[in-house]
């Protein structure tokens, strides 16, 4: 069997932690398989990296961003291999340009757009347990790229694809997938399997457990997921493609994301492609942006209210400065401090009743909402970031929690 | 005019120090020149990287310990060019891979073997500032190798002479080559020039303000050196071909090595071939051996003593522990505690009794000499490693200070 495993920074985060992970890559190599190993940097190595990169530079060019974060994870292969090589096994370390990652010309974000498998199946047909760099590859230019975060869970995915592996095992310092996050309600459960999209939902909702774009790459290829903890034995949660099963339950799991900032420009004309001529300016800059709210406030005026990633929130302001004049727009406004919480499961769109439901839920915590969007399998909400613990309780209570009967409710 | 600056750890310890390398390569840059950098890692990073090596394994394979060190570089670069980029000049920061540096397999002292300068004649003609990464380089594998003690000056060499660069700086934390290390003789002078053949042997002995393989490259290509101070504006040391009129001065400069260990052999068969197996057992393995000095004590059996750099002791004792059965000796013994005394200059050939005042000047401070070895230019004793500052101050108060006539005889 050919398994690629990942582990992400907590697994690795001191030699001790290198060790262990090595003596459980070496175990699978011992019971006959062929292994791929790709971690991430070591705990924080890149918090502290960018500590040291904001004391020389505000605004470095993001192609030396990404060649200074590469060697987070370039640190990590190196030791884990030397860990792996002191339990007698053959082994051998590449980076993400070695292993053959293909990305786009995007510094900081870039997309996986080829694997080279070449030097990788080389060194497994010679007997090698192989350890990739996660997080990083190299543009046609030869240039390293990093692939942004969770970017170590696209990397395993994508080469478990490329290589037709039998199994990716993401490892991470949690079990697997909760119906909400443990820390804030302490009776959510472990789910044994979830679908690609309801992960897909979760992912994009800020479940940290798993990013997005290796979920869309697993659904892409179908490639089998297994979510599990580095510190244990237990099964973690298998993420695969939906059975019919599974569609009787209504919401599968509560998600919340504090990584967000909304953002809003005021009375823009009303007028076709001024919505186009926004949004193409930021994604030019690479800005993703999430929930969208258009509102006519006043004959052939609107205002524009956004989302986007809260490290995004500079250039955002940037590119609306440049475009305000040619929109028409009075002005602008942002605000850090708000949050999304979300209910995913693949029955909402069969469901009606559950938006009302959720909303519900969050009015009785008498909890605002600023900003509202849907999809087939999820309903999300911008709310105030200090009211997240409590939106999130009270929508695991209502959706989640055995013996309310509203949940089990079947489609 | 084309200037390779080559700037040591010292020069880029932290985040301030990269700030004001980058405004002293700026303010080249706006006289009009071509400059490429070449930077070692900061501080002490690369004592990190081993002590956190150290924590992972006692007996890493040697390609992982280049894959791990070469990130202490990559950080410098990248930071560096973001230093670089602030100042508003353009810059980009290649690897030794991306620079093209190509080195042999030798992994931890790989030597170059040829540097492809394609990528960095583009970006120079594009009008960037280009930032090679010290120190390192690539295999015809494409694995990442690393050029021993020293490389980040060989880099910038190697450089210097494929680009036919008109200069060739080398900025680190001293004025200059001194007469003897100024912390250990606090009347040494600063050498306003010295030949590459002085500068050679005095690398090789220990002055720690430019790596032998450095000089050796740059007297093959005739690569011109300005060795100076990143920290003053003072004007350095010349390294260049040597003038007749320089010959006149008998010793230039007195240096000391403590990084070394001696090894013996006792009782080995007095026969030919035994030295050719001893020391061709340590070739193999790289060890790159110093003096070497072979005793018959009775008939048909002899004692070989030999030096080498004291990270190579425990590979030395390994082999000697293989060979020693084939070779007949009795046993061998080793000893950390010792040191290398040298006096170098153009004239030490020519004159006659210069090895005499030598050993005289150490027999005054009842210094005990262990082995002895001479060159064309040079002499070396092996001493206690406790003796060493009396030894230097001794040699320099001897040969050097201004005033003694012995020293300013002319061949």
């Amino acid at each position: 069997m050919l398994v690629v495993q990942k582990y992400g920074g907590s697994s690795v985060a001191t030699p001790e932690h290198i060790r262990r992970v090595a003596r459980r890559v070496v175990e699978y190599r011992r019971q006959g398989h062929q292994v791929v190993v790709v971690v991430s940097a070591m705990g924080d190595t890149t918090d502290e990296l960018i500590a040291l990169m904001n004391k020389v530079s505000d605004n470095p060019p993001e192609r030396e961003v990404d060649m200074l974060l590469s060697t987070g994870e370039q640190v990590s292969i190196a030791l884990l291999a030397m860990a792996i090589s002191r339990l007698e096994e053959d082994v051998i370390s590449l980076t993400g340009s070695q292993a053959g990652i293909i990305t786009d010309n995007v510094h900081t974000k870039a997309r996986i757009i080829k694997v080279n498998t070449e030097r990788i199946v080389r060194e497994l047909s010679a007997g090698k347990i192989v350890v990739v760099a996660g997080f990083q590859g190299v543009n046609d230019a030869n240039d390293i790229t990093t692939l942004g975060r969770g970017g170590s869970d696209t990397t395993a995915v994508a080469l478990a694809a490329a290589l037709k592996a039998d199994l990716c095992e993401i490892y991470t310092d949690v079990d697997g997938v909760y119906t909400a996050d443990p820390r804030l309600v302490p009776d959510a459960r472990k789910l044994p399997t979830v679908s690609y999209d309801e992960m897909l939902e979760m992912a994009h909702l800020g479940a940290a457990v798993l990013h997005y774009r290796a979920v869309e790459c697993a659904k892409l290829h179908g490639v089998t997921l297994h979510v599990r903890s580095s510190f244990n034995r237990n099964p973690g949660t298998i993420v695969k493609e939906a059975d019919e099963v599974e569609k009787s339950i209504i919401v599968t799991g509560v998600t919340h994301d504090l990584n967000i900032a909304k953002v809003a420009l005021f009375d823009v004309y009303d007028r076709p492609g001024i919505a186009w001529k926004i949004f193409h300016a930021l994604a030019v800059e690479n800005i993703n942006v999430d929930m969208i709210i258009q509102s006519a406030m006043r004959d052939g005026l609107n205002d524009i209210a956004f989302t986007i990633c809260k490290s995004d929130l500079k250039k955002t302001l940037a590119v609306l400065e440049n475009i305000r004049e040619q929109v028409g727009a009075t002005g602008y406004t942002y605000d850090e401090n708000v949050a999304k919480v979300s209910i995913v499961g693949s029955g909402i769109a069969t469901n009606a009743g559950v938006a009302a439901m959720m909303f519900e839920a969050l009015a009785r915590e008498n909890i605002n909402l600023e900003m509202i969007a849907t999809s087939e399998i999820k309903i999300s909400c911008i709310i105030k970031a200090h009211e997240v613990s409590r939106a999130v309780r009270a929508l695991h209570r209502k959706f989640i929690v055995p013996g309310e009967d509203i949940c089990m409710v079947s489609a």
